[in-house]
């Protein structure tokens, strides 16, 4: 047990919270999202035309869901008309690391992917 | 263009494969599979036990897409009973650090998580 009571969170252990965490932050959007914002806020439009394929409903439930959890900050801008923007939080901050190395990962290994799904559709014939 | 004549590749375009390889790996069996493997081979049985609650079925598609993307070897050693071995590949390496680091942030800040909704909750009343 840790110094607050709990048990020392183990991500395998299907009954612990990290596994939740795990399943919030292992999602598509909420990667792009958080690369999106990386650079600083952006209005929901702004991230809408950023992460390119994103319905307005998907955008929508991941930046309430991302605020909900605390990694995603939604201010109300006294303009008008008034003015909406999403930044990440310091505890939303601490994702960009992992989950921009996932997504520079995609970016980086196209080339070895292609060739393994070549080379294992020519073994499977 | 790069040299190998493809654009550079861009996660937030969603016509660009590296979209593809994006939702290839932001899964969370795939990340728990990998973590599972960084010490080394494990057979299919372990696996299934080490990462708790998943199925058998869900397990048995993971490995075979993540063997045909070339991330995961799959060996069937010449013992009695036969004994198959799951291990990551080179490629696959390649996703320890930034699939582990997700599975250690969920591990890492469950406490700010639950602050963070249990604040949120609060404000929504």
């Amino acid at each position: 047990m840790s110094r607050d009571g709990y048990a020392t969170p183990d991500v395998l252990d299907q009954n612990c919270e990290s596994r939740q965490a795990l399943e919030l932050i292992s999602d598509k959007w909420t990667a792009l999202v958080v690369y999106a914002l990386v650079d600083g806020p952006r209005r929901h439009g702004e991230l809408r035309r950023t992460v390119d394929g994103i319905s307005q409903k998907m955008l929508t439930q991941t930046l309430r869901r991302m605020e909900g959890e605390g990694l995603v900050n939604r201010e109300v801008l006294d303009r008008v008309p008034p003015h909406v923007e999403y930044s990440l939080t310091p505890l939303g901050r601490t994702l960009e690391k992992p989950l921009v190395a996932i997504c520079e990962w995609a970016m980086e290994h196209l080339d070895e992917l292609r060739e393994a799904r070549a080379s294992h559709a020519g073994a499977a014939t």
